[in-house]
C-alpha cells in the first residue's frame, strides 16, 4: 500500500547520495543493522524520513543537507560525519560545510563547534577534498 | 583600535536588517538593555557575532540566517522568531523558512518544530506575507 | 493511497484521547494550526506519528503515554500537559505520573522535575482528579 | 544514623539486579571507582537515588526502569546500556526496551535513537537474549 | 531517623537564604507547593540537595552558588532567578554574578546568556543592586 | 589592527596555562589543528574567548575557571580535561574541582556527574594530584 512511499524514499537517498541500483542506500544509515531488533526502523527512516520529510518542496537538496548538518552541530551528534559527507554528495562545498559549522559559534559555543570540526576535516580527508584559502 | 571591527559589525547588522544609519542596529538584538550591567555585551555581539562571524566567506546571508535558525530551533531558543524576521529581510522565502524548520522533524522531533512554527507564523503574520500552497 | 495510514492514526488518537468521531482528534494537537503555512505537518503527525510509531506493538498505551512524557520532562518542552491529559485518559493513574515525573530527578536534576510538576499539578485541577496519600 | 536508608538503597538494588549478598551492587555502577576523589558519591548513589527515588510507591520496578531508560536516550548518556540490562533483570522483554527507545523518535529524533538501539543490540548479545518477531 | 538530615539542610538553607525561624526556607523554594501530588518532594530537596550536596565540603558558599548559576544558564532553567537572588544573600557581587554569566558566551552561545542576563537585571532591580561600572 | 587583541588573549592562555613564549598557547587548544579548513578559527579563539571574555574584570581566574568546568559538566561536553588541567593551573585544588562537579547532581543528575568525575580522574592521575580525605 505505502511500496510508493518507500520507493519514493528509496529513490530520494539515491539522489543524495549518487548511489544506483546496485546499492540503493549508498551510504545513507537507513537503520538496516537493526533488522533484528527493530524490524520497521528502516521502514521508518526511508518512508518518513526520505519520502516523506526530504522530499518535500520548499528547500533544495543543498539546503536541506544544510539544515541536517547544523541540526546535528547544535545537538552533538555523531552522525554529522555521515551527513558532511552527503553535503559534499549533493554539491556543497567543503567551503559551505566548514562554513555553515563556523556560522553556530555565537549560537552554541566553541567546543561543539570544534567537536563538529574534527569530524568534518576527517570526511574531507576521505572523500580527497580540501578547502580553499579565502581573503576574508 | 577595534573601531574598524565594531563598524563592520555594524554595517553587517544593516545589510542584513535593511536599517539604515538613522537606526543602525535595526530590528537586531545586539544586547543594548544591558548598558548598566554588562556595559560590554553590545560589543561582543556587533564585533564578534556581526563584525567577524556573519562577515566570513563561504556562505550567503540567506545560507547564514538558515543556520542561525535551524540552531535556534534545534536548542528551542526565544530568538528564533527576531532571526526569522532577518531571513525575511535577507530574501529567505516564507516557504524556505519553514522548509527549513519542517525538515528538523526527524533530527529534533516533532514538539521542538511545532514550537517553533508557532513563532515563525506569528512573524509572517506581523510581516504581512504569506506561504504559497504547493502542490507538492 | 495512505489514506488507510491516515485513518490508522486517527483511530489511534481517538483510542488514546477517547475522541468520538464528531471530533476525532480530541484533545490532541496535530498541527491543524498550522495549516496555512505547513499543510503537511498535520499528515505526518496522524500518519507516521500515530499510524506509525504509536502503533507500534511491543508497548501498550499506557506505557507509551509514559514514554512520552518522561521524555518531554527530560528536554523540558511545553507539551508535557497536553501529555499528562493522554495518560490519565488511557489510565495512567494520578500517582504513576507523579511517579514517573519523581522517578527522573536522580538523572535529570530538580529543576526540570519542578517545572514538570507544575504542569501536571495545572492539569490534575483541571480534571478534578487527585493523588492518593499513600504510607510509602 | 543513615544507616537504614543505606540499607533500603542496597536492597533496592539488589533486587534490581538480582545481586546477592556476595556482590551486594551486581553489576549496578554506584561509583566505587571515585573512592578517592569524591568517597561520598556512592552513599548519594544509594541512600538518594535507591534508598529514595528507587523505592517510592507509585510505580513498579519495570516502569522505573523503563523511565530510566527513556531519560537516558532521550540525553544520549552512555549509561544507557547498564539500565538496559537492569531493565532484562526486572522483567522488561526486550520488545518493550525496544519498544521504548523507538516510541521516542517522533520526540528525539531518528539519530539518538538509532544510537541507543546500538547499545541495546550490545546487551542484547551478551545477555543471549532476541527480540521475537512480531506481525505488527 | 533522619530528621537530623532535614534539620541539616534546613539550617543551610537559612545559611544560604539569611532566614530566621519565623520563615526557615526563606526565599527558597523547597516544592511545598507540590505537598498534594509529590509529598516526599520537598523532603529530597532539604535532605539531599541542602542536608547533602550544599553541605559538602571543598567549596565555600560563594562558589556553590556560582556552579547553580553557571548550570541553570547552560541549561536555560527558569530557576536560575531564585539562585541570582541566593547569589547575593551569600555575598556574590552582582559584578560577579554577571561575570559568571558573560563568562558562558563562548562555552554556550548568546542566545542563552541574553536569555540569563534578562533575569538577572529583573533580580538586581527588585533587590535595589547596581553593576559598578569598571574601566576594565 | 587587533594585532593588540591577539596578543591580549596570548598573554591570557600563558597566564592560565603558565606556558611560556616557547610555547605560547601551552596546552590550550585553540583550534590550530583546523588551519587548513577553517584559517580564522584560532583568531577566533584567541581574541574572543581569551582576549574578550577571559580578559573580562569580575571575575578571578579559579572562579573563571570553574564557570567553564560547570558548564561543560552541564553540556557532556568533551573539553571538560582541558579545563580541569587549566583548573589546576590557576589554583583550583582537586577538591574545589570535585566539589564543583559534585555540586552538580541536584542540577543536571547522576550520569554526567559520573561521566565528568571519570574525566576529572584521568586528569588528576596525569598531573599527579590526589584529593585529601576530609571529615566533612
Amino acid at each position: 500500500m505505502s511500496e510508493d512511499l518507500y520507493q519514493k524514499g528509496i529513490d530520494k537517498i539515491q539522489e543524495l547520495t549518487q548511489a544506483d541500483d546496485d546499492n540503493p542506500t549508498g551510504f545513507m544509515d537507513i537503520g538496516e543493522a537493526f533488522e533484528d531488533i527493530a524490524p520497521d526502523l528502516s521502514k521508518y527512516v526511508v518512508e518518513f524520513a526520505f519520502g516523506g520529510i526530504y522530499s518535500r518542496s520548499g528547500l533544495d537538496n543543498k539546503q536541506k543537507v544544510q539544515a541536517t548538518i547544523t541540526a546535528l552541530v547544535a545537538q552533538g551528534k555523531p552522525q554529522i560525519g555521515m551527513h558532511v559527507k552527503t553535503g559534499l554528495s549533493v554539491g556543497l562545498t567543503p567551503e559551505e560545510i566548514v562554513g555553515c559549522i563556523m556560522h553556530l559559534i555565537p549560537y552554541v559555543g566553541f567546543p561543539s563547534v570544534l567537536n563538529a570540526l574534527s569530524v568534518a576535516k576527517e570526511v574531507f580527508a576521505e572523500e580527497g577534498v580540501s578547502v580553499k584559502k579565502s581573503a576574508e
